[in-house]
């Protein structure tokens, strides 16, 4: 075994869209496990969205990452060496290593994970806090009735696949929205929605309300931007808006031009009497035997796909994730550490 | 009995805000009622501010008023003359006979109301849809738990000041906002409400602020603009918004000047967890049982207490309005018509 740990830690913060320079790799010596302590080596780094606003520097709803230090995530290792009862070398765990090849862990943090039961990558996907998210999004909040329209965008990713297809077992017409006519054409052909459209032709917002003749029941929001105000006159009496993720905003350093839309948004929620809810997986963790039990059964059964777009190499960590932001993954995106 | 239904009908469409220009008092020979209707005198007319949305011609959540035509509104009316099985001369009742004297109905939307019972005005306040509004908004969506704050907007105001009353029921810190000192008083000593505030004050966002100083659990929006910008950086992680009114955008012609805020709300919705909901009153119907039960208790009991501002005379009715939606009103506002 190597005696170096290779970490990618925050060099500078980034204003507006991260790029490489944000990132460097740093290298530590292997940690040595006290007791009650056990040493893990990174199989698998998840990378999410949600870790650009733990890059900047004011709170949000977690601590940020401050500069020289490894950028915080979620992970699947394996037990190097364990001085904790709980764990042996050679288990492999659900845990929050972060952006690096060792990390040491009291054990708190851990799951362990069966090697036997499928690819242990989707701990971090399908059957992980992302397909956790579709789930109580969707089903908490959304609450989708058979015969209703679910619009869901980053409808390829990781979160959106999942709504879409959990919909469609729920009897809903489903319309996705993605960024290439690729992710278009395997959402419908693959995945099973009714339709899915590209926000970036021009004639999208003439193409959304075309694909939703009902109106829009739910909105599962991903992105905000111009999706949210495509979809924001498509949106029935009643509508539930599910407030995941706002990638379109993350990278931006100013407000926009006025008109200030507030008043008209809130009009809107008034006269259509629609819910707006953000959400945040942390706190929906009592879903989780409901969410395991439902959703290994419909991967198994083949009622729910899921792809994930695995890079090889943790150097190759900062240049995923920047493509990430920009909508340039296809599936759940996950770092092939060790 | 007088021949002559006197009228008020809408003369022309306010853009901005309306002026006694915009109605106009006509005159009509009292209707005279068919088989099964009924010919009703108007004794109260209720006077609310969703009225202004319907004196604009596009559809909001219902239809709008035509020009000439008699403005909508709910009444305690007097049957005059029954050709309905149901109802006999000197019966009161709670109807929609809109803003006039004299009204034919066909007996579907009447609620027969039994004088012995305290006044009937009280139909149009705090036990009619205004106290059910206040009921619903705060207990079903606002969901305030014991030593939360509330904050209520037009406090004052027919909804508000039974918001703030209901919320120290249940044990909230419960902070008002209205537009004048004398408000505030009566909030505070008579209503027993913690603090209010009066919006025109500079200082107005930092009293705020200063009487919050837990946060706010739950904002029951009746107003919008100003007092919602206020309220927004208070809000705590989890925070509910009931949106019931938003009278300072009624009389808006145009959004206001830029930024856009939407895209700063949106982040501040996801990063707390913050459920915003319009609702009307009409989709609530199913909790006018639990509600007529709990308020004539609270009334009873001296637990809720109540203010009508009363206006003599329907000629008088269209000043009355124009002066509610500049918050001069204080209480519920009706017209005393016969």
């Amino acid at each position: 075994m190597t005696s170096v740990n290779q970490q990618i830690v925050l060099a500078a913060r980034p204003v507006g869209a991260p790029r490489e320079a944000h990132f460097s790799l740093a290298q530590a010596p292997v940690p040595e496990p006290s007791d009650g302590e056990i040493l893990l080596e990174t199989l698998y780094l998840s990378l999410d969205p949600y870790m650009r606003g733990r890059m900047n520097a004011g709170k949000s709803y977690a601590a940020p990452v401050e500069l020289g230090q490894v950028i915080v995530g979620s992970t699947v290792s394996r037990v190097v060496r364990s001085h904790h009862l709980g764990y042996a070398a050679g288990d492999v765990v659900l845990a929050n290593s972060g952006w690096q090849r060792f990390a040491l862990s009291g054990g708190q943090d851990l799951r362990k994970l069966d090697p036997a039961e499928g690819p242990v990558s989707s701990a971090l996907s399908v059957l992980g806090m992302t397909g956790l998210t579709a789930y109580v999004g969707l089903l908490d909040i959304g609450k989708p009735a058979a015969g209703e329209t679910v619009v869901v965008s980053s409808a390829a990713g990781a979160v959106g696949s999942v709504v879409g297809q959990i919909a469609k077992l729920r009897g809903c017409r489903v319309v996705g929205v993605a960024g290439t006519n690729e992710k278009n054409t395997y959402l419908k052909e693959t995945l099973g929605f009714d339709e899915s459209l590209n926000y970036k032709a021009d004639t999208f917002a003439d193409d959304l309300a075309g694909a939703c003749p009902e109106g829009v029941d739910v909105y599962f929001e991903n992105v905000g931007g111009a999706v949210f105000r495509a979809v924001l006159p498509l949106l029935n009496v009643g509508a539930r808006v599910p407030v995941c993720g706002l990638i379109a905003h993350y990278n931006q350093t100013s407000a926009p031009e006025g008109p200030d839309q507030v008043p008209k948004l809130m009009s809107l929620l008034l006269t259509k009497r629609i819910l707006l809810q953000g959400f945040i997986i942390g706190d929906h963790t009592d879903r989780l035997p409901d969410f395991a039990r439902d959703m290994s059964g419909w991967i198994s059964s083949g009622q729910v796909k899921y792809k994930e777009d695995i890079v090889e190499g943790l150097e190759n960590a900062p240049g995923a994730f920047i493509k990430l932001l920009e909508g340039g993954n296809f599936g759940k995106l996950i770092v092939k550490v060790a």
